[in-house]
């Protein structure tokens, strides 16, 4: 099965904020989808993402929704996944394809496991990797994937078909789909996105609390702006990544300390030379990651 | 005397790249120049300053370029300034005012009172805040400072019309003027875009290390992309600054740590409340910068 022939007859997304709403709004107008229901806790939120066009029905609950599902995308906040994934047993029993989009995949995955049993197989853990600072339904797109990367991490008892289908909803998005150890991926992720969240926060942390806050605030240019971005993203959400994700990213902060400690004692020995090394390094790594870029959307 | 009425009839620009490049562009642009004469280190670089038409002539040294000259600004790195200082002494003596583009300002100041001596009032310390991860000539352009900030430290005994000249010039290249103690400028600065610098040159280096650097590359989206940026920076200049504000910087690299290592504290021990409550006050204190930021050319 390839993008262009792929057809969901009913699909539920549960949570439809700027993940789940922005998935329906691609796969609307790809024209993959017959019918989108969308399950969420703010009627008004469900309301806008009717008038927005991303999901054509409203169900009061998962089990309702999910009833005749071909297809259900858990996008809700990675600490209720665990509730829902419990209400949608008897659904995956029936032959669904449940997926979500967590930013942490081990501790959904263990929570899957015991919650859909046997048909855990049914089951296709996924991470889209297109957060933005902003979020809910009106920050939206249906161009939010497209040359994004969807990070999948299927085990060994998988349902390969249920896994092709996954696959072939996020390729019609427009994104590109990586294989990954659910281990590898929340190592990368740490690495990539969860520590450089945290060291944002504590950066802005930092000039609130300084004494001369009001004339750094004043002064900040682009350079700031752009290195504190991901200090605008929802508290909540990344209060529960850094809990999931805690021992790799407690390690990942430990590394951090330890090599600023370094180049600390650089700067305070007056080492120069190892300190523009360090610099060069840095900015040549950098310049790798500007050349694989490919411009999103 | 306000930017309109502004005019420089021999203005000298020592060290062409990207904040010299870009300032003779925008007075020219504006009118506001009649000849400008460029010095620097790199023949081809000056012969491209000519092409661009930031620069009508060069000179071979800094006291044949500065003869007969109203102003000159000094834009090389900042480890350099204090050379091209001495040698403007007599300079100075004519009549001449002299302006500089560091971003420390604190060593500078001492090294131009050394250097000036009792035409250490002709010298108005300034510091356009507006870098760019890109350097050289190659990368000026007229517009670099509109809408920026400029900030310039004089001290009581600096000359009132000197001081007023140099604040027209930036006012013509449409930069807003800020007045600062050169003590609150340095700490302002270390704040706000030194230790940002430092943090993301860490962080680069990190992800270079690590074991999974290769997936890490691989994944890098664009809340890192940006939060990386500074890391890009010219890695000579950034050494220098470093030393240059090594106190401050170490200062605030020390508070940082502090403050990181309190909130890993935080994801260690599960204090998920205290943990959201620092998260929720950061992106507060971000939305105060992105409220207050004029968009930048």
């Amino acid at each position: 099965m390839n993008g262009s022939d792929f057809h969901i007859r009913k699909l539920v997304i549960v949570g439809v904020g700027l993940i789940g709403g922005s998935l329906a709004l691609a796969l609307k107008r790809a024209g993959s989808v017959g019918q989108v229901v969308g399950v969420g806790r703010s009627r008004a939120n469900l309301d806008k993402a009717i008038e927005a066009g991303a999901i054509d029905a409203v169900a009061g609950n998962v089990r309702d929704a999910a009833q005749d599902a071909d297809l259900v995308v858990l996008a809700t906040p990675v600490n209720t996944i665990n509730e829902y994934l419990e209400e949608l047993a008897c659904v995956a029993e029936e032959g669904a394809v449940i997926t979500d989009v967590g930013s942490v995949k081990e501790d959904i995955m263990h929570a899957a496991r015991r919650a859909l049993g046997k048909n855990y197989s049914r089951f296709v853990p996924g991470h889209p990797v297109a957060g933005r600072e902003k979020s809910g339904i009106d920050a939206a797109t249906g161009e939010l994937f497209r040359n994004h990367k969807v990070v999948l991490t299927p085990e060994s008892e998988t349902d390969a078909s249920a896994l092709s289908r996954i696959r072939a909803m996020w390729e019609t998005t427009g994104a590109s789909i990586v294989l990954m150890d659910r281990r590898e991926h929340d190592a990368v992720l740490s690495l990539t996105s969860h520590l450089p969240h945290i060291l944002a926060y504590v950066m802005m942390d930092c000039l609130a609390g300084a004494d001369n806050a009001e004339r750094c605030y004043e002064m900040t240019a682009g350079g700031f702006y752009d290195f504190t971005r991901t200090a605008s993203s929802d508290p909540e959400m990344w209060r529960d990544i850094s809990m999931m994700n805690r021992e790799r990213l407690l390690l990942d902060i430990g590394r951090y300390q330890a090599r600023l400690e370094e180049i600390a004692a650089m700067i305070r020995n007056g080492e120069e030379d190892r300190l523009e090394k360090v610099f060069a390094d840095a900015r040549e790594a950098r310049s790798y990651v500007t050349e694989r870029r490919i411009p999103a959307s």
